[in-house]
């Protein structure tokens, strides 16, 4: 890369996070480095500050589906936003109901809404309601189960969309120039918890320009390391993270 | 170590396996280098034969305890047998009652009996239980939450001895010698499956004469890493098991 390239990846990204809703502003002493006024989103004392949190069992709805199962004219309430800005949990939840009519009767709805209904299970809950849910990065649901979603004034049978979602760690472009890494590259997660310690492969990157650093990983493997108990979490590119 | 030592050592090895049930017999051509006239317990094709097992919620019971429960003259009836020999799952089961009413209806009870009664649950279960139990080793339960424990003729209440049971290995001392690991060290499980594979460290050697080699992880952890659809185990004593 020579550098009228690094001038053009800089000017896109500064202008991609502009777009976005973040500021952009003339270089300031603060981080000139960086070629910003202020910290990328999600930083601390100058630097990405991990989260890792647990996504419980939730569901993705099209704005088509919102109407079937809760009424012609209804919209997604936010009810609480998510570290992820412009992301919130609603008001609004679904029973899910799978084969052999086993259910789970109020699964939360995740908002803003999306071209495609998708269901996102922990493995225990899967087995509960009798899918065999596969292991797949959100969005990419082909060829994946369906299942019912039964609202409060109608019901949706989904084709497909059923899925465990696949860890991933979401973060903006300058997390991953401090990593080292690019959208779609793989890292390791280490949670180090009193006897269950943990070392999580295969963590997608999915960066894009307005994300915090965060990664995500379900209820199965948030008990797994008791992550709610860790005295650390560790991300790293390669190598595993186990040594200090 | 000098060679009276290591005589010795080999000696007391070979008896106590005797006394466990284990063929002592003549060295043979099998396994000279050991000392045995046959594979050490578990080994397949003169080596450690590595199994890693889902350890479902269960309950250890007292001679007590099962009297008390199924009545009278009760004895644990073994429905299956366990890998590991001598041990199994018993036709019984149990309900296991938390704060505010919060139960489990059915939980095998494994047997033989024991000097005191443990109920083991995943995290998951503690949770639905209500009852806030710590990750354990096997028999370490001062000072753990109890429970109610209800059987077809009575119940029982424990004043402790809910724990989630924390990893740990099985394995005989030529497992050990092999790994060159020691009774109470700690290993580290590699699980490889496909875009969940899962570094497990903590894995707590407990080594004795007639052990197979067998790791026991809770139902959380499977999930967390998809054991059922693992395409390979890997245990290792140091390092992380992730460096091919």
């Amino acid at each position: 890369m020579n550098a009228t390239q690094i001038d053009r990846a800089r000017i896109e990204s500064l202008v991609r996070r502009a777009i976005a809703g973040g500021s952009l502003g003339t270089p300031s002493a603060s981080r000139p480095d960086l070629g910003l006024s202020q910290d990328p989103p999600g930083w601390v004392d100058g630097k990405p500050n991990l989260r890792v949190s647990i996504s419980a069992r939730h569901v993705h709805l099209t704005d088509e589906h919102v109407e079937i199962l809760f009424g012609a004219g209804s919209v997604l309430e936010p009810d609480k936003d998510l570290y992820q800005d412009g992301f919130y949990a609603a008001k609004q939840t679904v029973m899910i109901v799978g084969p052999r009519r086993r259910m789970l009767p109020s699964v939360r709805v995740l908002g803003p809404t999306r071209g495609a209904s998708q269901v996102e299970l922990a493995f225990t809950d899967s087995i509960s309601l009798g899918i065999d849910a596969p292991v797949r990065h959100s969005g990419h649901i082909d060829g994946t189960p369906g299942c019912v979603l039964v609202g409060p004034v109608g019901s949706v049978q989904l084709e497909q969309g059923v899925i465990r979602a696949a860890r991933h760690v979401h973060m903006n472009y300058f997390d991953a120039e401090h990593f080292g890494v690019s959208n779609g590259d793989m890292m390791q997660l280490k949670v180090t918890s009193h006897e269950c310690t943990t070392v999580f492969d295969d963590v997608l990157v999915r960066a894009d320009e307005a994300a915090k650093l965060e990664v995500h990983i379900d209820t199965d493997e948030g008990n797994a390391c008791f992550l709610d108990a860790a005295s650390e979490v560790e991300l790293t590119k390669g190598g595993c993270g186990c040594h200090k």
